[in-house]
């Protein structure tokens, strides 16, 4: 195997696919890229098992020649070696040279680096087929699912199935539902596809989120996996075992007291008035009435603090509910509008946050107990 | 004590001073700014007892009123939470007002805070006093010389007194230098002051240097401190005590071989190459010779990386040194010039770099024992 690649280009491609190298493997092969030229281009792959990619970079893109002098063949070349020597390298384009079929020479005109390879038999085998129920998306509504649900999941590791987005439809309306069993963050659209349901692990969801760019994605979704296919790159990513949680019952259904602010003015606020709950993780009291609502904070060692909220509408008698700052900003940042409506059902029932202008997202929000 | 004072002005006058102050202190009322209210305007100072500073907030700065309302007085805050409280705050204006001696309320239009405080007596009694031999320096003309000497310090506490630069001058020739016994910065600079000897805590020199701005700063140094004044600000430093080694023995007087490079290229070059050198911690092999210059760096697993180094003039024959790359790159940045020039006295030898501009800073480093 042997080629001349634009740098650029060759750098984009290994970035993507080292997304799925994980840093620690227990099996070595996969510390590296697998390499593949052949008269199509060059294609790439890594994977750490759960997740995997694979991307080509063609001969010729936009009348462009990107890949010359080549010979087809195949090796597996350090992931973090070869990265870092593509990054830092100064010219436009390197060579790349299999000498031996365990040593790889990589050059431009003034550096020369040889480091040592392995054959591209040794790669495990992967399951690299695809098939299931096809999901199509454009690439910024696909972006707007993923942001509004993602954050809600769990980052631990305790309950698996949390770490999940589940993703269902019965074929016309769906829904992408995440949570940490504190707070719930739904999506609902429209479709048109065959019914699925499929636990998707937030990491493949957001990694392909930041590697699509303008180009649509189109969603493989099996019993055990899912694959993305967009522009030249495949991802493919397993399920997460396991019943997610019936969500449905975490929604009140009757809310009293409705707030409507300005989502980014009321997050300053929480956010200054939480400086002082240090005793309690960012915990913050709303209170609500008639005669105004107030954002306020106490420590017993330090001091108080306490906001009054401008602009702001207000329907329900008098009441109080504490609640963590940043769940709540979370769920505002997500509604992305400029207004959001809370909406409670009581001091102790879980709340809503809501966005003004899009019915379509919805997040649950579980209250603390109040201290003062 | 009481004050409404323009909130970015307090903002910068509270970051400055808190440069002195530890997130961790033994003695709790070091956790404080003592802020001092009078008619010349509002003191704040913080300390860790090594290293004080003071700065003040006049009343009325180029005919713009930046503090008003006030009531004379002094008291402890928190530093932590007041620097917190003002950087949030989003209005022009804040108001202080201390409550029964006891509490302090920080408000501006919508946001009120009350904080626990302390009596100004409770601060540990500090020396203030200012003496010693005056030095004066230009703000860039400072900054240079910090530049060129403190990173060649030792970072770490096993021997205190490599941790400061050593500061002396006959009373008409000045100098700095700092090494961690690996490598070595020496600036020279002419003065006109009374002889002084001075083991300045790099500390102190690097955080009056980013403090500065375009200040003028004058040194009074004793034999146990050195106060620097600029601006508004005073800063107060201990010494370190001891006997500071006596470099002139690093320096070789002899160098048979001589190279001028680009000294960015050539760093360029070095972290390159350095990249495959990770069984020894960024240890490069330089060889010289009439027929070129090269870079090169081996690791038995990973592989092995060269590279010819453009546009030199050397003189002396052929000869090999290795060294850290990170010495070297310190030491051709520290010389502040386009082309720097690398004088070699013996494989084994120390070696010495200078700027191919400016006689007054010379570097020395110590190569390492070459395995290949």
């Amino acid at each position: 195997m042997k080629f001349s690649i634009d740098r650029s280009k060759f750098y984009k491609l290994l970035t993507t696919v080292n997304v799925a190298i994980g840093p620690k493997s227990p099996t070595p092969a996969f510390l590296n890229f697998k390499l593949e030229m052949n008269d199509l281009g060059l294609t790439v792959l890594g994977s750490d098992n759960d997740l995997t990619i694979k991307s080509t970079l063609p001969i010729i893109e936009n009348d462009k020649v990107l890949i010359s002098d080549y010979e087809c063949g195949s090796t597996l070349i350090s992931a973090k070696y070869l990265l870092e020597i593509i990054r830092r390298l100064d010219s436009d384009v390197v060579e790349l040279d299999i000498i031996d079929d365990v040593i790889v020479q990589i050059s431009d005109n003034k550096s020369h680096f040889q480091l040592n390879s392995m054959k591209a038999e040794e790669y495990p085998d992967l399951d690299l087929s695809i098939s299931g129920v096809k999901v199509g998306f454009k690439a910024e509504d696909y972006k707007k699912i993923v942001v509004q649900t993602a954050f809600a999941a769990s980052t631990k590791e305790v309950r698996p199935i949390l770490t999940a987005v589940n993703a269902k439809s019965d074929g016309k309306k769906a829904e992408f539902v995440a949570t940490d069993s504190y707070r719930l963050a739904k999506k609902s659209f429209e479709v048109s596809s065959n019914p699925f349901e499929a636990n998707i692990p937030v990491k493949a969801l957001t990694e392909v989120s930041k590697l699509i760019e303008n180009d649509d994605v189109t969603l493989n979704i099996t019993s055990n996996k899912v694959v993305f296919q967009f522009g030249n790159t495949v991802v493919y990513s397993r399920l997460i075992n396991g019943d997610f949680p019936k969500t449905s019952r975490m929604i009140p259904n009757n809310y009293p007291f409705v707030l409507k602010v300005n989502g980014s003015k009321f997050i300053d606020a929480m956010q200054r008035v939480s400086l002082l709950a240090v005793e309690r993780e960012k915990i913050v009291k709303l209170s609500l009435s008639d005669n105004g609502v107030e954002v306020s904070s106490k420590s017993e060692q330090i001091g108080s603090a306490n906001e009054k909220i401008e602009l702001y509408q207000y329907e329900g008698g008098r009441f109080d509910i504490s609640f963590n700052v940043d769940y709540v900003s979370d769920a505002i940042k997500a509604a992305q509008s400029e207004d959001v409506i809370l909406s409670f059902a009581g001091e102790m029932n879980a709340f809503r946050v809501t966005s003004s202008e899009d019915e379509s997202i919805v997040q649950i929000i579980t209250p603390v107990r109040s201290y003062y």
